[in-house]
């Protein structure tokens, strides 16, 4: 039975009664419209601990485009049908006034791999992601809290967030879920237009053929992708593209 | 018995051994030099908690000045004693490698009163006093962590730091102990020459006066201290000044 949690005072309210004491909590973050990556990672969740909490919040400091904000996909009702279906115990459905009472002027910031890969392209982005992420940890207090490779930069920062800041939180990584086309799964997914749609696999595609990054990008463009940036860092081929405006990451091993 | 705690490691050891469990836990952080105005929290610590930690450690991130850093004394032996004679059960006393790993590219930042007061004249200052708090309070993890009334406005951002990332540490206030002089305690006071020693106390004796800044100001400078600000905000009076490059704030309730 899957009980939503819409304040964090509701939550810490939670520990004090029966039933929880001495149980594992695992944490799976997600801004919603959730789809097989995201219950990938709930079932992994699920799996390692007694008591698993899936949030949704789409967080808005970490858009650094206002119109991306907007249109993010919200499919609360199939969602948590999902989550139910899955065996979540909690949804965590926290609202901006409650996460953000200060207005935002308290912000983590990381100086040195957040400014690279999307960090370029994406001016706050990870400040966003950083700051809420530190939030929802130390609000949940997880045992273990579990994030998708496809954002794989997104998982080395709050990995090592988490140990800068001495919190005992496990950060885990899960492998990225594809559609059958290859596609690694993502919510902007479905703002692809059709057309869209059948060009957007050839970007993994592409991604993952061992040729040199300047002719992964001149394919790309020729399919008719946008390119923000093909690179190679610590043995990881990271790319970003977008078609229509709508932007899509992923990255393979290399 | 004064037990020193020189990692975090250590330290998070310590709630497993027997005597810790159902405990409280104050923390008074520190950059060491103690003076009566550090005894007088440690002494409130004392008295509001069971077990009672000091943390001596000199934050490099928080100086925008190296001279400053530099030249910041240090007393260790002596401040070991004072806390061994007040009854401090733990003095934590972690390593710049202990408590940045991450070299500091990981930082709370604010954007709003801390680029007020101070932080108009030390760029970064509160960058590091946020993010070492921040640390400490992670590894501690008390129930309450007291700070001085001197330095009003790191107390009023660190309080609503706390808030802001839902830590849940009691933030607490104690007010500003003074010399016999008037001068407030600080552990720069030993840095003054003999003749700005005689001069100093003559900031807190201007800055209580119901004057306007600027004459505050302009008494000031007549006395030979150098103003980086006198202003009015929240119902108190907020003064920064140096005598031969000695920086000394100070503010009183108006």
């Amino acid at each position: 039975m899957l009980e939503t949690i819409s304040s964090p005072a509701e939550w810490q309210r939670l520990p004090r009664t029966p039933g929880f004491s001495g149980k594992t909590v695992g944490l799976v973050p997600t801004m919603g419209a959730l789809h097989k990556g995201h219950i990938s990672l709930v079932n992994r969740c699920i799996k390692e601990n007694d008591i698993s909490v899936v949030s949704i919040f789409i967080n808005p400091t970490q858009f650094n485009n206002s119109d991306d904000f907007s249109n993010y996909p919200k499919t609360i009702q199939k969602d948590r049908a999902l989550l139910e279906e899955a065996g979540v115990q909690y949804l965590f459905l926290p609202t901006y006034n409650n996460l953000y009472k200060d207005g935002y002027v308290f912000k983590i910031i990381e100086t040195d791999f957040s400014k690279k890969l999307c960090g370029i392209h994406r001016p706050g982005h990870f400040d966003g992601v950083l700051t809420v992420v530190m939030k929802l940890l130390n609000i949940i207090k997880p045992d273990r809290a579990y994030f998708g490779e496809k954002d794989f930069q997104q998982f080395i920062l709050i990995k090592k967030m988490a140990e800068a800041f001495f919190i005992k939180t496990e950060i885990i990584s899960c492998e990225t879920v594809r559609e059958d086309s290859g596609l690694a799964c993502s919510s902007r997914n479905n703002l692809l237009k059709p057309g869209d749609k059948k060009i957007a696999p050839e970007f993994h595609h592409t991604l993952k053929q061992k040729i040199p990054t300047e002719e992964t990008e001149r394919k790309l463009e020729k399919f008719g992708f946008k390119v923000d940036y093909i690179k190679d860092l610590n043995e990881r081929r990271f790319g970003a593209v977008s078609l229509s405006k709508i932007r899509l990451i992923d990255n393979v091993k290399q």
